[in-house]
């Protein structure tokens, strides 16, 4: 084989594949919406469908949420490497559909661009691994390492039916690698692995200062009002130098050392977040460049808050209630269910007395990290820049895949990110994109990785 | 004249009240509703009519915004007292609307109630001033003093086009007593002048760290979340005390006398307010009774805050933008225009670097006070007491009517709020009712308070 090879069959199968590509995008599966559970499993049946036509052992395994979608072709057999694939079939809510150009389930090719949502995240991302296999079935060899797929019906969901079935599936999710379709290049020209993702906790923080809506001019001065007493709890979650607040929030964090500095480097400075998302207010540490604190520092945030009268106009309205939505970004050793706690209990120590305060979880999971000198990693590397001609970098995602980590122990498998993301392509966005040229770089990277890695541990073995 | 007078006209003309009654609550004059508009001037039409068929000289006033009713009854001749009775024609939204028992605007008559938006707010009680003269009118007998109306159609919507136009009409305006009908009895056994209110400044405030909303994987750590610098902001509103921490905030605030806490005494504690509003958490500057904070000190609140997602389960987004809607109520001396700017400097003297602070006014008005020992004050408190039985007492008024003060400063008179309701008759709320018993109570008090002022001028000139 040669990436001649792969570069001829994409190009022999243009109108194949697009069709695929396009079938697979007007499945409807927004997991958020209870309402579409039929499409979903209609989604994953095709998917197995789709597997099983390129040789693969497929099944669609139900869950308390949205269907799994589970593969498998062991043909290389036991003394090979297993290579496990996750991705996800669903897809973001597309609100606010006025703003997009086309339907949302409509695939439309506009500039050599598809538009769609799932587009890039992640059908496009996850069907240009199955296509990889189906190139190979198709060169009428058998796949040089054994190749798993786990595709999840709720990555925008909090996954919660992958990890409620999970646990149970150890033996079919065991392997040596683990590659999560569903990252970014660094920019257009530079090919990337990520080597890891921070974890997230999530949280929700009520207070109700009262039975009912107060008037301002009855009872302000009498009643405390909830929105005064959440933003003074709030504002306390960071000190001067803009660090998280919480006591032994940090405990577990390890200080970057040179070398990681080293391996995670970056360009970009203020002026290129000012020019790339019109940032013009800065958070994050004290002694830290951009990319650390979004690669490699912890984080706290108000995603989101709300309380009394915020329509046109004025109340004069003392809330019964006011509420937050919060997250903390976490790095590797710091345990979500710990975090959450140690957010509650100081939130619990400092509340207004009299305030009734309900603490909500809505779900987190852990940070992962791969390892860079990981079989994985250097045939990922290699591949990438054998298709992009220039020299791959190695980075981490601010961003989280909650589900990664317990996968990764699960399966007991070396992890790495993979994928062919840009920031412009609107993912969770109206007029959500990915183009043709870059799902069949998706093709040619997996089919040549798996061939690497086969070749890597024949030699190893001989 | 006396009493019985006028409770023998009542009763001989209770169809006719309650026909006059119905036929005003009909009006839809939801002043904050613009298509509205036409409804508004038929309203104030209609009231212009009422008042010239009992022999005022009225007339429909326009403004920028809805109507002003005027009319004037100057029999009494220029050597007699004026009086200008002040209220409004228009009235709350009526949202909820699924939460009223029958229509807001069909009156409906329940266990001696009448239930419809404005029943006591304000169409019930400027109603009764009106029918007064009505009573007078069909003794046979002239106005003992000059009589004047002032009836808006935006006291709802912060009376801004009787604001605009007001400064043109103080030739009208002119008199030595303004009476406001639009305040409550202390409870349903106290007869109750209303000796001043609280003013009030309201403004906006919304700041914006990027272009647009950003993703907190993406760019947590890195871009300054507007809702965490609204928190940070805000909460420094207050100091330790319950306080406001504002510089020069209370530098017209006059400390309160032993005697203006003897006159504004009340039984009314924490208990009270927790079993009567459901309070839990309480508010407050230290060193002051809860009826002292809420009728003698000023405050700030935020009666609205928001930013970010607040739906169903969690978005883990970084807002462009976070908005709070701020509101002071002030105490005499104290300049709304003044106030305003107080917080405008305090925000943008500690608004985190780099973000777009934004400041919009919702207007307002000052307090107002009027002397207890005016021949007002002096004659509706003795009607009062001649009506329910019980000794008057003198009140402050935690709300505000923002137009009051400069009414009274246009109009040279020393003004006194008197009312009929009381706190359950669920005003600016669903179900708003008043009782026709209390309306035919508002007509006596009026017609004698007239009675009782012209003859203590004539007593006082001869």
């Amino acid at each position: 084989m040669s990436l001649a090879t792969f570069q001829h069959w994409t190009r022999a199968h243009q109108s194949q594949i697009r069709n695929d590509y396009f079938r697979f995008l007007r499945f409807r599966t927004i997991s958020a919406d209870p309402a579409l559970r039929l499409e979903m499993a209609r989604c994953a049946d095709w998917l197995v469908e789709l597997l099983e036509g390129i040789g693969f052992t497929a099944r669609s395994i139900d869950t308390p949420g949205c269907p799994l979608v589970y593969a498998e072709n062991l043909e290389a057999g036991s003394e090979a490497a297993t290579l496990l694939i996750y991705g996800h079939y669903d897809v973001q809510p597309v609100d606010p559909v006025e703003l997009w150009n086309s339907d949302p389930f409509e695939p439309t090719e506009r500039d050599g661009k598809v538009y769609a949502r799932g587009a890039l995240d992640d059908k496009g991302q996850i069907l240009y691994a199955i296509l990889a296999m189906r190139a190979w079935k198709e060169q009428g060899l058998k796949l040089p390492i054994n190749v798993k797929f786990c595709i999840e019906g709720e990555e925008e969901s909090s996954s919660a039916g992958l990890a409620q079935v999970m646990g149970s599936l150890e033996e079919l999710l065991r392997a040596d690698y683990l590659m999560i379709a569903d990252f970014d290049l660094f920019d257009k020209k530079t090919p990337t692995v990520t080597l890891g993702a921070r974890g997230i906790m999530t949280m929700e923080v009520t207070l109700t200062g009262s039975a009912s809506d107060l008037h301002s001019g009855m009872l302000g001065g009498v009643a405390y009002n909830p929105n005064r007493a959440l933003v003074e709890l709030l504002a306390q979650f960071w000190d001067a130098d803009g660090r998280v607040a919480i006591p032994h929030f940090y405990d577990e964090v390890e200080e970057l050392s040179e070398a990681e500095r080293a391996r995670y480097s970056s360009t970009q400075d203020r002026e290129f977040f000012r020019r790339e998302f019109g940032i013009e207010a800065f958070g994050g540490e004290k002694g830290y460049k951009p990319h650390e604190a979004l690669w490699l520092r912890p984080t706290i945030e108000i995603n989101g808050i709300s309380g009394g009268y915020n329509g046109a106009g004025f109340k004069t309205v003392i809330p019964a209630k006011a509420t937050a939505k919060i997250s903390c970004r976490l790095v590797p050793n710091q345990d979500p269910a710990r975090i959450e706690q140690l957010v509650k209990e100081f939130l619990l120590a400092r509340v207004k007395p009299g305030m009734k305060m309900e603490l909500r979880s809505h779900g987190g999971g852990a940070a992962f990290r791969g390892d860079p000198r990981s079989l994985l990693a250097a045939a990922l590397s290699e591949t990438y820049e054998e298709i992009m001609g220039v020299a791959c970098r190695a980075t981490l995602a601010g961003g989280s895949i909650p589900i990664i980590a317990d996968l990764s122990r699960i399966s007991g498998a070396q992890v790495v990110g993979m994928g062919y993301g840009l920031p412009d392509d609107n993912i969770h966005a109206p007029n959500e994109r990915f183009d043709l040229v870059r799902l069949e770089q998706g093709i040619w990277t997996v089919a040549r990785t798996i061939e690497r890695i086969g070749a890597r541990r024949h030699a190893a073995k001989s």
